[in-house]
């Protein structure tokens, strides 16, 4: 019954790796992470992702489109402390559809797998219209990264 | 391959109508409320129904149990804005396992469903051990509510 | 040394109350309210305030100027605790200036003084620039309001 | 009338600088950071402090103290956009009494200065009693680091 995180294959050679700290004010009365502020991590390592690639938030504004985000999952394995660093892997899956899906997996600094997420986005024009089929920027992006 | 966010049956005598104002800091560089941002909502909903059917985390924790959540889904379908009121309608559903999932709906103030969610919680002891049975507490607090 | 938070008179009549619950997620590792949090609750005071008083952001936006935040300052007397119930007074000083400076007391539900904390907006046209003036519409809500 | 935000001496030796990418998430519909979250800014220099010259809240924490804001002065001087990088410098005010003083700047990429701010913490014992006296600890710490 689970959703399955990788529902589309992994397309290897674009992952992005961003680290950094706990902060105070992310951890909750229990001592740990308040599991909201994921999402927050999974938008660090999605940004971190658009910069190495090319696919920014800005880059996609430029091309007249925004990426709202229109489902997240988030799947809790293992508390983050304040004072923990943490590491957050990025890919992107091979969707066929007008959709940008990133898979996200979280590390602690001793390497075990706290949290794995994955959020999709759709393409809206600047008069707030869906598009159903992927804009031409995204199509030429995806051949200059050999994304298949 | 979307999650089924109701996976079991909702308990319709256990829902809590929850209504707020969307606030200037929840809303993002487009206007719209920052989609991380819905997961505290989802806990508003989840504190309101706690206290209206006596299952707070308060309550839980008096019986020596906190309730991480280990799972969430968000299913974005419509923006709320700044200045917008929006109500989340909280339910419970009946899952037989060690879990407490819960099912979210929250409608704009032209009563459109703006967003759909699912919490899952397990039961963790003090020592921070996962419980693979649901505590007495909870148990009595199901005949209590009539929970099925 | 400390600054003053009531550098000019309060204007009586032009008080409002706001009352809140404190949300799991806005409390720290130590279980109390973290101080950022505050900003957010005058943010809530002030906005109950606009509403109140026809003076919203939304109503400064229709006459074509923003007010942002200029400075801020809170001193924190008492902790507030997940759970607690809070209320807001927002009150608005008489300044002379081209700037709108609100003064809050935050009170926990046994009428303790929790914080204090006051703002300072300036009046910025939709250019950007600073207006030296307070606009001709404060001047008119002002006399409407009967703010002396 | 405004609060003199360095009241003390600055003791320039000890001075930190942090450097971070302002969020998708920080920015409020007007573009800019939103004024609230610099409090998380401050809170990220304080901690960059405490990890260089061994004050952190851990540190603090292993000698059975905390150090809790009691007061938050923040001067705003021109708005961080998304997408900015920013420089916070912290430093620590030469303070006679039992207290601890940080003063911060923070500057956007071009180096201009955003934002100027203050944070006052007093010593508070595991039992919850203010400490009119600076502790043993934090008087050894003044001598190792040379604080004068």
């Amino acid at each position: 019954m689970r959703k399955r995180l990788i529902n589309y294959k992994i397309i290897e050679h674009l992952t992005t790796v961003f680290t950094a700290r706990v902060k105070f004010n992310e951890a909750d009365p229990l001592g740990i992470v308040w599991h909201g502020n994921y999402i927050a991590y999974f938008e660090e390592g999605r940004e971190a992702f658009g910069r190495e690639h090319g696919l920014s938030y800005l880059d996609i504004y430029a091309n007249k489109f925004t990426t709202p985000i229109v489902n997240v999952v988030s799947d809790y394995k293992f508390p983050l402390k304040y004072g923990d660093v943490y590491t957050i892997k990025t890919h992107i899956l091979n969707c066929p559809s007008a959709k940008i899906i990133h898979y996200y997996e979280i590390f602690n600094q001793e390497e075990t797998l706290v949290c794995e997420g994955q959020t999709t986005q759709a393409f809206v024009d600047l008069e707030g219209d869906l598009s159903l089929y992927a804009p031409d920027f995204y199509e030429e992006w995806k051949n200059k990264v050999n994304f298949k």
